[in-house]
């Protein structure tokens, strides 16, 4: 807080601070060795590795709202999303690079906040911090940039790699997020949605995932992977197209659970919209010979075809589109 | 164009050919097989590479105009920027990931005219476009990750390179940038400048910038190695106080030419002010021991000192400040 004459205190913004202060104050939160040059250094710990790379933009007000989630919460998804398509290679992440673009009114805490859920998860993979930029801008829009490193010469996880026989895996919730955000549209804020949902908007807030998933995956011999990123339809269709294959998803293996159910009902919604089409859950999805591999779930198959489809319980599903960016 | 009926024709915007147009638009400017999955995979060409990897954004208003520049022209002054943040390590840019946030109005061609301003340096390098995201928001901002290969052993050229005894180098223009756009901010358009000063507009829209300098130095035995970014006496001075050294530079190396002299007359403005804080040049600047490397010259010398700082002609400079973000 700084003392205004005459006026309640206020909290410090990052004009306060300049720019210097702000990055000071970010690298104090995810301190790294490789920040603080033109451009981060980053050495592969295996032989032979190749290095994966992704970015992702968030906008507030149409990819996140400061009155639904906290700065942590934000920073956590962020980097999620990002971390998720690396692990969808197979990979392992092991850096990620932050820029953000925010009005000088912006309070310090928000982009340090930010910052503390970017290292929340970063410390799990581990994914050390390593570089990024500050900008001031009308709106807040933050870059992030995750890296990661595909250990061996085994192939990365792409789309195009299901082939028929294969089994359909999941490793994660499907649906959570999409309930979460319609629970936060209905009833304005996190505060005022019945309590026993409050896992339906954390996981909107922040989905959970599951770190090393996409390299066990890979080690156990999967041949393709994504992320539900944009809605299962969509992200699974993604693996049937590229692929050429179609997938036959069992029903029961993805069908909304009770809680999603008793959600639905008290919004008078369909939850398998959520399930087909709600996005941002950033499960892992895709295929391997065999058995799952560990933390991964079967739901389905994968046939030969020329239709490149998706197939729930033998049909094509009624809700077919997702997410869309503009 | 698209047709309107009873009304002028107008642009076609990125809201009539959707996220996914956008996308296919910007990968057919810039073919990558690299683009298209969760994340790009990218593959080392020398043994015992590491990887070199920074981020900038660049929001509309703040650092550049659509008035002033084309979007060829942001685009292509965007990446130079990022790769020469690659090349002041002493590495060679490999990659770029390309993330935009735009108002639905935007028209395509501005979308497009980045990413051809973005390729067309890219493939000078040459660095694949392999990937990025492209999100509605309601202004204009871009945001360009850099990556690239620090080839062998020896050491990356980082800020705290410098020993006294090294000879001061620099490759390129120092101040062109900033007299271009004192140029723009008297005159108001492009158009409106004097012809006899387009270089240096030209300077400000787009920098000059020679890649594989940054490597040369390098394996010339270079010790220090940043760009000019912020201001002449701030990055040059960030050496020096990163290396615990002080810099003396010749007034005479770095002086401001006739053409920004005749400019400086123009507007009654001081060109020192343009050199010596100006920034955006995206010069190298550095050290080595003994004799500068092709493609740089000399511009004065490391001395051991306790006060970490910059001399030029044996003076503290009276223009200090450079660039802040905000």
């Amino acid at each position: 807080m700084t003392e205004q004459f005459g006026g309640p205190p206020r909290e410090q913004t990052i004009a306060d601070i300049g720019e210097f202060g702000v990055i000071e104050a970010i690298r104090a939160i995810a301190p790294s060795a490789r920040n603080g040059d033109d451009a981060a250094v980053l050495t592969q710990t295996t032989p032979n590795a190749r290095f994966v790379a992704s970015t992702d933009m968030l906008v507030e007000g149409r990819h996140f709202r400061l009155d639904w989630s906290t700065p942590q919460q934000i920073g956590a998804k962020a980097a999620i999303q990002n971390f998720a398509d690396i692990e969808s290679m197979g990979a392992r992440p092991t850096a990620i690079l932050f820029g953000i673009s925010a009005p000088l009114s912006t309070p310090v805490r928000v982009v340090t906040g930010i910052a503390e859920g970017l290292w929340g998860q970063g410390k799990q993979c581990p994914a050390e911090l390593v570089g990024g930029d500050v900008v001031s801008g009308d709106s807040l829009v933050i870059s992030i940039t995750a890296m990661g490193e595909l250990g061996g010469l085994s192939r990365p996880l792409l789309r195009s790699g299901a082939k028929p026989g294969d089994t359909l895996i999941a490793s994660g919730r499907i649906g959570y997020s999409a309930a979460g955000l319609a629970l936060l549209e209905r009833f304005g804020s996190p505060g005022a949605v019945p309590e026993q949902f409050a896992p339906l908007v954390a996981a909107h807030c922040t989905p959970e995932f599951e770190y090393r998933r996409g390299s066990t995956a890979r080690a156990a011999g999967a041949r393709s992977l994504t992320d539900n990123s944009d809605g299962f339809v969509v992200d699974i269709g993604a693996i049937a197209k590229s692929s050429g294959v179609t997938v036959e998803v069992d029903g029961d293996a993805i069908a909304p659970d009770e809680l999603m159910c008793a959600a639905a009902d008290h919004l008078g919604a369909d939850p398998w919209d959520w399930v087909l089409t709600g996005g941002e859950d950033h499960t892992l999805l895709g295929s391997i010979p065999g058995e799952p591999p560990t933390g991964f779930r079967r739901i389905g198959q994968v046939v030969r075809s020329k239709f490149d489809a998706v197939l729930i319980d033998g049909e094509a599903p009624a809700h077919d589109s997702g997410w869309v960016s503009f």
